[in-house]
C-alpha cells in the first residue's frame, strides 16, 4: 500500500505532525477553533489495520479465518459502518452492544455475545436473533436453556474456556484468563456443562466451538500458542458433531513506546510487541490438527483500532511544584483514564516537532479536582510551550471514548475524521451542558 | 431529631434494610420490577448532614462560618435545590458546573469556583457574574487578570495554598498538598502572586482570602490542625485590606467500613473516623487568633452525599474459579469506580439481612468485560444467594454517580429517593441506548 496512513512526523517536509497526507495544524485551521480536547481519527489508519489482519488471518489457509472487531474498544457507530463493508464480525459484550450491531446491518451470525454476567433481556435477544453466544459459566448456561426452551429455539454457543495462563507483563486489571479470574469455566470443570449441552443437543442448543480471551495488552505469543494447544485438545467432534470454531479472543497489545526516543525520554525496559503479521503466524504451527476441520476467530479490539486516532489538547500554562515542572492541559482522565487506572503509558508530543528547541521534563496534568488526574509523568517537551499551543495524545482508539466520563462536569469531547478525500468528517458531536442534564429530572 | 433517616436494618422488626421509614424492599415493589442497577437517596439522610454541619459550624461562634458544598462529588440537580434552600455554597471544579450552579440560582457571591486548570470561557464566566475565583497559581492569575481587563470589572479572589501536608492513609490519587501535588503555590512562592495582585488590586483584583484542600478521605484531624495554622499565618490585612475568608476545603472520610462487624467480615486494621463534629471542633483552637476577622469556609463533599445514598443491584449467578468464589451481579465499575480506582472498600449486604443463614466467602463482581470490575472482595454473604436477589452496596453517593462512564454501552442507572412523605422521586432517567448514541454522527 503507498498511500500515506495514520499519524507521523514528515520530517523531510516540515516536521508537522500528520494526519494521511494533511497536516494536524492544517486540520485545526479547517475546523476554525475547535474547543479542544477533541479526537482524530485515521480511518485510512483503521482501515490499514483492518487489511493487515485480513491478509495475515489468509496465510493461515486451508484453515478459514474470520476477524471479529471486539466493540468494547470502541463504539463510534462511523467505524461498524466500515467494518460491515470489510466483512468483519463483531464481539459484543453487553445488550447495548448487541442491539448497536444488529441496527447497524450485522447479520446476527456474525455477531458474537460475551459476557460473564448476562441479563435475561439480552440472552433472550441473542437467542431470538441467533446471535452467537459465549457460555460463561454453568449458570450462563441454566438461563440460556430457559429462554430456548421459553422462545422455542436452539441457542448456538461457544463455550469460554479459562486455561489458567497469563502474560505477566499485563496489568492485574487486563488479566482475564488466570486460574481466579472471572471469567470463563477451568477446563477440569467442563464436563458438568458438556453433560447438560449433550441432553439438550440440537433440541434447545448446539455447541458450535470455544473461546478464549487471555487478557489484553498482550506482547508474549507463547501464551497465545499454549492456550492454542489446550483449547485444539477440546475439538471432540464425535461427541459435539457441530463444532466449527475456535475463537482465540483478542489482547494483542500495540507498541504505546514507538515514539519515545524521538523525544529524548528516558530510555525504559523495553518489550518487543509482536507485530500483527507475527502474531498471527505465531499460531499457526499449534493450529495445524484442525486446520482443515474448524474455522478460526481472532477478535482484537486495541490493536484494530488505538493507533488510528489522537486526542488534540491545549496546553493551559506551566508551574512549578516541589521538584516537578507540571505541564497544564485541557484534556483530563474523563478522556483518557488508561494512565490512572493502569498507569498505562500514552505518547505525549507537540504537532509541530522541532528538534532543535531547548526541552524539559513535565508531568502533564489535567484539569480535574484529583490526583489521579495526569497523562503523561516525566516526559521531554519544548521549554517554551505556553498557554494555547497544542499537543497530541497518541493511541487514543481504544480503551478511552468506550471508558469516558462526565467527572468534573466535563462534556465528552467531539470526533472528527478525515474520508478519503482528506475532508474532515464529524463522527462526533461534543457535548453540551444539555445533554449532561438531559436524563435529570427537577420538579 | 427523632425522624428515622438514612439507611439501617430494622431488628426489633423483620430485619430489612430501610431507607428512612420505608424499606427497599417495599420501594422495589412500588417501583415493580425496575431495572437494576438503580441508585436510592435518602434526602432525609442528606439534609440531616447538612445540618450535622451547619449546628457543629455555629458552635465556633464569634467566628462566621460557611459551609460550600464541592459538587465534584455528585452534581444531581435536585441536591442543588435541597442546599439552595438551606443557604450552602457551592464550590465547583468546571465552567459546566458553575453554569449548573448559576441556573440553579445559586447567587454568584455563594459560588467558588476553583481548579488547576481553568479555561478563558469559565475564567471570563466566572468574572463577568462575580463568582469567587481560587487562584492556582500565577498563570491562572494571569489569565485572571487578561479578562478582568477585558471586561473591566474585578476579580474577587481567593489563593489556594498548598501547605505540603498530606494525610499517610490516603490514596495518592486523593491527596492533593504534598510537595508535588499539581494543585495551588507552596506558602514559599506565594510572594509572586502577592506582588502582582498588590500591583492590581482595587483594579482588577481583590483578595479575599486563602484556600487549601488536603485531599479527600482524610481521617486524620491533626493535619488539618496544622494546615489552618500555616493558613491563619497569611492573614495580612494590612496589605491586602478585603482579606475575609478562610475556605479550608473539604476531605473528611466517612467510615465506609462501619457495618463490617455485621456480615462476620475479616476483622481489619481500623482507623477511627472523626464525626463531622469531632472535625469541626478540632479546628476551633487554631482558628483562634483570627475568629473574630474572618469567616471561615467549609467545603465538604463526600462526608455530605456519600452515607445518603445506596445503589441496588440484582445477583446473576454465582461461580467457582480456583479457590475463589464469585457472586456476579448487574452493577459494575461504570456505577461506582472506586474500588477498581482507589481500592476503595464499599460495603455490600443483603436488603432482607438474616443472621441465620449459612454464609461464605465471595468476590463480588459485575458484567463488565474487564478485571478490574470489581465491587469487594472477600465479603461474607448468605450462601443461597440466587439469580435475582438484590443487594444494596452502600455509601455511593460520592465520587460514583459523579465518575460514572458508558464502558461496555452500559446506560447510566435511573436515580430514585424518597420525599419528605414516603413518597418515591424519580431525580434521574435510566440513560435509553438512544441516549448513548445522541452525540454520534451516522452518514
Ligand atoms: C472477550 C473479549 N474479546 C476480545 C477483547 C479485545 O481485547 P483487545 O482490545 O485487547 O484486543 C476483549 C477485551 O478485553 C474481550 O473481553
Ligand atoms: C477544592 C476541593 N474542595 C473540596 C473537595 C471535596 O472533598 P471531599 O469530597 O473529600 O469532602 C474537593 C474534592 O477533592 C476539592 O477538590
Amino acid at each position: 500500500m503507498t498511500v500515506k496512513h495514520g499519524f507521523y512526523y514528515n520530517k523531510n517536509h516540515d516536521d508537522h505532525l500528520y494526519m494521511d497526507e494533511t497536516s494536524i495544524k492544517q486540520i485545526i485551521e479547517r475546523l476554525s477553533s475547535p474547543p479542544t480536547p477533541f479526537v482524530l481519527y485515521s480511518l485510512k489508519q483503521f482501515s490499514h489495520n483492518v487489511s493487515t489482519y485480513q491478509h495475515a488471518l489468509a496465510e493461515l489457509a486451508p484453515m478459514r479465518t474470520q476477524l471479529s472487531y471486539s466493540m468494547k474498544a470502541n463504539y463510534n457507530p462511523h467505524l461498524l459502518t466500515i467494518l460491515k463493508s470489510s466483512r468483519v464480525m463483531l464481539t459484543t459484550v453487553s445488550g447495548g452492544e448487541m442491539q448497536l450491531a444488529l441496527s447497524s446491518g450485522f447479520e446476527p451470525s456474525s455477531i458474537i455475545y460475551n459476557g460473564n454476567g448476562k441479563t435475561d433481556e439480552s440472552i433472550q435477544m441473542a437467542i431470538d436473533t441467533g446471535v452467537l453466544l459465549n457460555v460463561d459459566s454453568l449458570f450462563d448456561l441454566e438461563v440460556i436453556f430457559q429462554y430456548a426452551r421459553k422462545l422455542n429455539k436452539i441457542a448456538n454457543v461457544l463455550i469460554r474456556v479459562n486455561p489458567d495462563l497469563s502474560d505477566s507483563h499485563v496489568h492485574a486489571y487486563n488479566t482475564t484468563a488466570s486460574k481466579t479470574s472471572k471469567f470463563g469455566t477451568s477446563i477440569d470443570e467442563l464436563e458438568p456443562l458438556f453433560t447438560r449441552i449433550e441432553e439438550n443437543q440440537d433440541k434447545w442448543i448446539r455447541l458450535y466451538g470455544f473461546h478464549c480471551h487471555l487478557g489484553s495488552t498482550i506482547s508474549n505469543t507463547q501464551v497465545i500458542v499454549t492456550c492454542v494447544d489446550k483449547l485444539v485438545a477440546l475439538f471432540d467432534t464425535k461427541r459435539f458433531p457441530h463444532l466449527r470454531f475456535l475463537n482465540i479472543g483478542g489482547g494483542l497489545n500495540i507498541d504505546y513506546k514507538r515514539y519515545a526516543n524521538r523525544t529524548n525520554e528516558q530510555p525504559e525496559e523495553q518489550i518487543a510487541i509482536p507485530t500483527i503479521e507475527e502474531y498471527v503466524q505465531a499460531i499457526k504451527t499449534p493450529l495445524q490438527p484442525i486446520a482443515e476441520l474448524v474455522e478460526l476467530i481472532v477478535e482484537p479490539g486495541r490493536s484494530l483500532i488505538a493507533d488510528a486516532c489522537i486526542l488534540i489538547t491545549r496546553v493551559l500554562g506551566q508551574k512549578q511544584t516541589g521538584s516537578i515542572r507540571q505541564l497544564v492541559v485541557d484534556a483530563s482522565m474523563t478522556e483518557c483514564i488508561r494512565p490512572a487506572l493502569y498507569q498505562a503509558y500514552h505518547h505525549i508530543d507537540t504537532i509541530v516537532s522541532s528538534t532543535t528547541d531547548e526541552h524539559t521534563l513535565y508531568d502533564i496534568v489535567g484539569p480535574v479536582c484529583e490526583s489521579g488526574d495526569f497523562l503523561g509523568k516525566q516526559r521531554y517537551l519544548p521549554k517554551a510551550l505556553a498557554r494555547g499551543d497544542f499537543l497530541a495524545i497518541f493511541d487514543v482508539g481504544a480503551y478511552c471514548s468506550s471508558m469516558s466520563s462526565n467527572y468534573n462536569m466535563r462534556p465528552r469531547p467531539a470526533e472528527y475524521a478525515l474520508d478519503e478525500h482528506e475532508q474532515i468528517k464529524v463522527l462526533r458531536k461534543r457535548e453540551t451542558n444539555e445533554d449532561l442534564l438531559r436524563t435529570y429530572c427537577v420538579d
